[in-house]
């Protein structure tokens, strides 16, 4: 294992993208959250997807000198194309425009298409949170081309892990804000589960025939992703899918050559609002960091040392690596190697 | 157990809303929605609440003759009191108007302060499908004077069942909409299961300590609801109680006279978007309409018998029981009994 700091793994990052192809702000952008996804103990997020993001360069799915434009938009709402550059400045791009729309307008809906992978669905919702604005994310149509998770009581995988995230900005307290997979496990849960040859905790997966399973290689073998929490986590699943693709009718901006089986298809819905819509935001910043006390002074129950509020895992985890530095796992780290070497750079 | 017609039902509940007070449209708008939600199935959510909106009525909680108003608004907000009347009547009032701003503004957001019992949530995000309208509503504060559920990982409850609802429009198809508790069961679950001398499901409640147990005394000796889904379904309920209570800002607007130790606090949060915001309304319904094919040809997996969209339940049961009728308990009866009897409707 090494350990990095942020100034190293950003600058690392940035060079390989840039050397790869990337205008220097995108690739810069991209290293930023990549990196900040690790700072925030994210790791599967992080630096690990970089050499992903080269190999999809040098396959054409991504167009790392491209960048976003608005298709269509009223004061409130816009719809974005990403036009295949990488998805965290298609995001990026998408949020600035609803936050500013919403500074006029109080609310704003955006949607994002034809983007590759945006990272860190909690990133924007973070952006939101810093300008005194509620969001909620949601991202769908990554099973139209390769489904892994099945619906409530089915034994054939139709949408992928659909994730959500909202967030909501505080007042002397943190943000609130939460980012998951509407599956009980990220993907990158049972590929490392497989590699390391360990069972996955019951409830995560179905075998082909949609039987529950703990082992991984079932998964891979016809299997799929179960939503979290049964039939509520699976509707939850369907909104995702509904607000992500459907509502921001990405079907219809496919380019077959980009985006490759995960993006293709995928949407993204963002809803932005003034958290001061209906009140100061003196005062709903005041009973949120009340409520943020409230809950963090609840006594733990058996086998808990604390109760969190969500968001607290990963600010306690910023403050802990920017003051130590990253855990690079080797495995990780020789992903970066690997990218650095595709694109010419030697003994990184 | 009775069979009642939706017609002999409702207006039954109209004639003894009408006895303890109400006004004639109030006490109409309520019994349509609580047979509804006998209709949908939902009878947790149905007639079975007439006896205490009648003991509402009388203790003073609940104002049968008020009428809900705005408060406040712009042309894409609203935020509205319901003046402590029937919940059903001004969370109608609240979605009417989102509905109406979202038509010419593409999109609403509304909160609901001082208001009662809302009944089923479900029902206000079908109103906006009804009106090519994708909706969520989130009904947060209860937990503020009545806190039934712990946090993740805490002993102490301090939120209640924070439930919300979305719903989207189809085409030909159905509409897609769900409806739930964020906690794992419903309260009324918890109450039967103690009546009925049942065991729970492993990961509903905890006891005093915060510990797992299925056992419902333990619930009521200091317990509390689990969120569903783990730290997820924990987060979702946090987002909720954001949301409905504090976004709203119902805390500033109690009355210590009114809304019960349930809804003194409360606010319910209502987002509405058109669903062709993006795209032309055929397109939006095309493509949700095929989803829906999608998921009901999946194969069911061992121990089901098909694969439902979120709100086939509702539909199947309304054709059921408007065919054959609603089957009504005989402790549900006599609760209708007694409401009837308290307001002096003999022999019903």
């Amino acid at each position: 294992m090494r350990v990095k700091s942020e100034k190293e793994l950003t600058e690392l990052v940035t060079e390989v993208l840039v050397a790869a192809g990337a205008e220097a702000p995108n690739a810069s952008m991209v290293a930023q959250h990549l990196v900040l996804a690790n700072l925030s103990g994210v790791d599967s997020h992080g630096v690990w997807h970089l050499m992903g993001y080269v190999k999809h360069i040098q396959e054409g799915q991504l167009v790392p000198t491209a960048q976003p434009e608005v298709i269509k938009e009223t004061p409130a709402s816009v719809l974005v194309s990403g036009n295949w550059t990488f998805g965290q400045v298609a995001a990026r791009f998408t949020m600035d425009r609803a936050i500013a729309k919403a500074k006029l307008h109080d609310m704003a809906i955006a949607g994002l298409v034809q983007s590759n992978h945006i990272g860190r669905v909690g990133h924007y919702t973070e952006m939101a949170a810093a300008e005194g604005m509620i969001s909620m994310i949601c991202l769908g149509g990554q099973g139209n081309q390769n489904p892994t998770a099945v619906p409530f009581g089915g034994r054939e995988a139709v949408m992928h892990t659909n994730p959500i995230a909202m967030g909501f900005p505080g007042g002397d307290g943190p943000p609130m804000f939460f980012d998951f997979a509407t599956t009980a496990v990220a993907g990158v849960k049972v590929v490392n589960a497989q590699r390391r040859e360990q069972e996955l905790p019951a409830g995560c997966i179905v075998d082909k025939d949609g039987a529950p399973t703990t082992d991984p290689n079932d998964f891979f073998d016809g299997g799929g992703h179960l939503a979290f929490g049964g039939h509520k986590g699976y509707a939850l699943m369907m909104a995702v899918e509904y607000l992500g693709r459907i509502f921001v009718g990405s079907d219809t901006f496919i380019n077959e050559h980009r985006g490759g089986i995960y993006d293709r298809y995928s949407g993204t819905f963002m809803m932005v609002l003034k958290a001061d819509m209906f009140q100061p935001f003196a005062d709903f910043a005041h009973t949120a960091d009340e409520m943020g006390k409230r809950i963090r002074q609840v006594a733990p129950a058996p086998g808990f040392d604390e109760v969190l509020v969500p968001g607290d895992i990963e600010a306690k985890a910023r403050e802990v690596r920017r003051r130590d530095g990253i855990p690079i796992e080797d495995d990780v780290w020789e992903t970066i190697v690997q990218a650095a070497d595709a694109v010419g750079i030697k003994n990184i």
